[in-house]
C-alpha cells in the first residue's frame, strides 16, 4: 500500500512536471551528461589560452568572455591588430544547442567552428599548424593530449575537439522562466508572465522556440520591412551560393539575453527595447507599444540562468622552444 | 608529565620550523590572514572587468593574467588600439610584497599602481570618471561598493582600493623551495639545491632576496658592464629626476619566474637561461658555465608556487544606461 502510493506520487509528479511546459514552445535547459571531462578540462586550458593567437593576446575567452554572458559585448570584436570584426560575437552559452555554428551556420557544430577563429587572419590570426607547434612544445600539454587523446602527436583536430567539448558543456540551467515551465508560477512576476504570452501571441515564437529560444533555424533579417544596416555581411547566401538566402541568418538564442548585447550580427541594437521593437516592426510587422515592449524585455530578462562556474584555469607554461607570439610584426 | 612533553614537542618543533630558514636569506610565503574579503570579492570582478577600458576589451588580466603567472607573456604589452606598450608588464603575483609599484616605482603601492593603467592612452585608455560612470550605471556594481564601502557613490578611490585588496590575495604559497626552506629536504633535486647555492654564492641574493626573491630595493640595470637596449626607459630618473637613478629599476621577484618570461624591463632575454647568463655578466662581472647556468635555472623554477585559485567571477551586464564602449573611435 505504502509502496503503491509513492509510484502513485512519482507518476503524478512525473506529469505534472511534463504537463507543466509539454504545450510551450519552449523547453527548460537540461544539462548534459555525455560529456568528456577529460576532454572538456584539457578544452577549458585552450578556451582560455592567447598562445592560439598571431599575437599571444587573444583567447576565444576574449571575444566569448565567460564573465559576460560568453560575449564580448561589443558592436563587433577586436581582432588581431585591433582590426574590425565583421560581425557581432554570439555567445557560446547554450550554443551546442544551434542548429549550426556562425551567423550564417557555415560551420556543422562547435568543433569545425573551433578552428575558425585561430586561422583567421581578422580574428587570432593563427595558422592551425603554428597553433599545434605551440601547444607540442609544452610537455604539460603533450602529456594531457596524451592522456586524453591516446596519441602522440597533437593535432588540430584534438585541440578542436576538446575546446568543442568544454563548449558543450557551457549550458545556463535553472533560469527563472524555466523554473517557471517547471510549475514554479510565482517564479515570474505577472508582467514577465504578459511578457511570455505576448512573446507567443505576436509571433516572436514562430522563431525563437525550442531549449534555447533560437538557435534552431535560418530566417531573413528584414522579413517584413527591410532591414537598414552598413554591415556587408550576406547571411546564408555567402554559404549556399543562392539569391533567395541573402540577409538569411541563424535566428540567435534568447538564453541569456539580458547579458549579451548589443543585438543582431551587426551589433546595431544596443538595448533589448530598440532589439524587440526593430523585431516587432520588421520581422512581425508589429509595433509594440511601449508597456508591450516593456513586458516582452521582462520576459526576456527571465532567461538568464546559472553562468558556467568554474576555476580560472592555470596554463602550463612555455617552454624555450616554444615559439614567441608576435603582436606587432606586420606582415 | 604527559603536558610537558607535549610542551616540550611544540618548542622542538617550532624552534626547527624557525631555523630551517632562520638564516637564509629568502624567507617562505606566508598566506596573508589581513585581507578584506567582500573588498576582494568586489576588486576580483574589477580585475576581470573590461569596461573600465574605453574598448570595452582590456581588463587588468588582459596584461597581467592570472591563467599565466599574473602576467602577459609578451616583450612588451598591447595596448588600447594595439599600441605597443613601453615596458614588460611586471607579474601581479605576490606584487603586494614590492617596495613600490611599477618599474620605476613611481606608484607607492597597489591601490596607487590601479589606477594608472585605467587613464593611460597607451593601455586601457579611459578617465577615471568614465570608469567610475560605467560602474555607475550598474545597479549590482553600486549595491555591492553599498554594502561593501557604506558609501552611497562610486568613487575611483574605492575602485583603486578594491582592486588592490583583491591583489593583495594573489600570493604563491608552497613553492617546492618553500617547502625546502621548512626542513622537506627531499623537495629539492640535488642540482636545484646546488642552483641555490650558486645563487647565494654568486651574489644574486644580493638583490634577490626575502620573501618575494625581489622587489625590496632598485638596482641599476647594466651594474657591472652596460646593459644594451633600445628600450627608452630610465628607471627611477623618470621619477627623482636624478641623473644618479638612470637606469635604476625595481629588482623584479623571482617567484614564478618560470611563469613570467620574456624577462627584464625591456623584455628582451626570451629565456631562463638566457637572463641568467646576462645577469651573471652584467650585474656580477660573472660568467656562468653552462651546468652554473642551468643549475641556478633549475632552482629558480622551484620557485613556482601554488596559483590564485578562484571561480571565474561572472560581472554584472550593463544597462540601458551604461556608456557604450568605443574601441574603433579614433581621437
Amino acid at each position: 500500500m505504502h509502496l503503491k502510493r509513492l509510484i502513485l506520487a512519482t507518476l503524478t509528479v512525473s506529469v505534472l512536471t511534463t504537463s507543466a511546459f509539454a504545450n510551450e514552445p519552449i523547453q527548460p535547459i537540461t544539462v548534459p551528461t555525455n560529456i568528456n571531462s577529460a576532454q572538456a578540462e584539457l578544452g577549458k586550458k585552450l578556451y582560455f589560452d592567447p598562445r592560439l593567437s598571431k599575437s599571444g593576446f587573444i583567447s576565444c575567452n576574449s571575444c566569448h568572455n565567460l564573465s559576460m554572458g560568453g560575449t564580448d559585448n561589443l558592436t563587433t570584436s577586436i581582432g588581431h591588430n585591433w582590426q574590425e570584426g565583421p560581425i557581432n560575437a554570439p555567445t557560446v552559452l547554450n550554443s551546442s544547442m544551434n542548429i549550426a555554428q556562425f551567423w550564417d551556420g557555415r560551420a556543422a557544430d562547435l568543433k569545425a567552428q573551433a578552428g575558425g577563429p585561430i586561422a583567421n587572419p581578422k580574428e587570432m590570426a593563427f595558422t592551425h599548424e603554428l597553433a599545434v607547434d605551440v601547444l607540442a612544445s609544452i610537455p604539460q600539454y603533450v602529456d594531457e593530449f596524451k592522456k586524453v587523446f591516446g596519441a602522440e602527436k597533437i593535432t588540430i583536430d584534438e585541440v578542436t575537439q576538446a575546446i568543442a567539448e568544454f563548449e558543450k558543456t557551457l549550458v545556463t540551467p535553472n533560469a527563472r522562466f524555466d523554473q517557471w515551465l517547471a510549475g514554479k508560477k510565482e517564479a515570474l512576476t505577472a508582467d514577465e508572465e504578459a511578457g511570455y504570452k505576448l512573446f507567443k501571441e505576436s509571433g516572436c515564437v514562430a522563431c525563437h522556440n525550442g531549449v534555447a529560444v533560437g538557435g534552431s533555424m535560418y530566417q531573413k533579417m528584414g522579413l517584413v520591412s527591410p532591414y537598414k544596416t552598413d554591415n556587408p555581411a550576406e547571411g546564408r547566401k555567402a554559404v549556399t551560393g543562392k539569391d533567395a538566402d541573402r540577409f538569411f541568418f541563424k535566428v540567435p538564442t534568447l538564453r541569456n539575453v539580458e547579458l549579451t548585447y548589443p543585438y543582431f550580427h551587426d551589433g546595431a541594437a544596443k538595448t533589448l527595447t530598440e532589439a524587440v521593437d526593430i523585431m516587432g516592426r520588421l520581422q512581425l510587422g508589429k509595433q509594440f507599444t511601449t508597456e508591450e515592449n516593456a513586458k516582452i524585455v521582462a520576459f526576456l530578462k527571465t532567461l538568464t540562468g546559472e553562468q558556467p562556474s568554474f576555476m580560472l584555469p592555470i596554463l602550463p607554461p612555455s617552454t624555450d622552444k616554444t615559439p614567441h607570439p608576435e603582436p606587432f610584426v606586420k606582415k
